[in-house]
């Protein structure tokens, strides 16, 4: 994706909230390839994907108009809960710009702790 | 209201859009002065405020850490719409950054257009 | 482009700030296309398109994960201002979500009007 | 501080890249406490402070209009790299919502690590 002029604050750069966005992107992107359309999970089944830790390390800044690569995978996954890895890369000279990890817990519509439905474990790599 | 790093962009200034952020806090304190707190209105009556249209003129940049005033008024309200103004001052030197207007719709919780019920109309200044 | 889980609010629909960020990316498209890079037009020739006004009218809500299409197209440009226009639709359905316009000055890196280069005139199509 | 309605997701509380800005206001505000105003550090003494590393544990979540406190504190501060720790609590019911670090390096304009000037030194806790 491009680095949108909104994205950016004063210091020329992109500000570091937004690497959370882009996270969100990358995680709903995989879910994608998965087999798994996000949002029909959250409206059919009523599975919520809560955030429960987000870190990410900042290794070189991004600037506006850049093109960025996403690369998100798994990290863990069980019934209860889910790790997502994430590489930011600068499309065009591959220089590394942030790497991020977030974890989740699968939630029924009241944010209530629940477990994920055993039709998406497959997808997710759940063994049982 | 004081200026976040987050809301300016790379050049040094507020970005655009945040203008509308802005507004709509004007909009939810006045609405707390009337004695209406948007919150409760929408989880016990149903009731949302859809933005129809928004409009903002941009006067003078505004800058990282600067305070802001903004003034909101009620420049029409119907049954079915309602209009604020909004003027956002820098609190310090008084200077008019910008002047804006939004249009909304009250709608149900399907997203409907619906009438605003009769015991928030008072407040609004909705005579009949 | 693809409406991202951080553009939704909690009316289940893209918060109505976010269009103004869709704009911006519209714009910056139609720049492209027309050959003009706005990163170095602000780098190389210290060139800045400051918002003098924005307007959007709603018309349809976006949902999480819709795909939008965003029609950008140049309303007037003078060495001094331009004004775009933008029609925002559902790429699957077709149906239109929004409409805007933004009007923009030239400035220089003071953020003081400035005239557009020459160089820049013929893709805006400035005639003179 | 009060939650914004822009703060929040379709799922209808805060969304999680938020806190981020939320504990960017935490610390400007314990900056000015310690006497020291960062728009001023940074225009004056050309001290950029850029994040390294952002981390945030969500333990319960945040609904708009909900008043929150930002608690911010330095966790330690050297001439070259400065971290914070921050706690977020629901103000009326003092439920921890999330708590977070963030890891700083002092740069200069051209956004390479520098020094931090001595002057600043004490306001920070650095010992020498």
């Amino acid at each position: 994706m491009r680095v949108r002029f909104a994205e950016t604050d004063q210091m020329g750069v992109v500000y570091y909230a937004n690497y959370m966005v882009w996270m969100e992107i990358g995680r709903v992107e995989l879910c994608r390839t998965l087999g798994i359309r996000y949002r029909d999970m959250e409206k059919e089944d009523g599975v919520l994907l809560t955030v429960a830790e987000a870190t990410c390390r900042y290794l070189a800044p991004a600037f506006y108009d850049d093109e960025v690569e996403i690369e998100t995978w798994i990290e863990s996954a069980h019934p209860r809960m889910i790790a997502f890895g994430y590489e930011m890369k600068n499309a065009e000279s591959g220089a590394v710009l942030a790497k991020g990890q977030t974890k989740h817990i699968f939630c029924n519509k009241d944010l209530k702790p629940a477990r994920l439905p055993a039709k998406y474990h497959a997808a997710f790599g759940i063994s049982r």
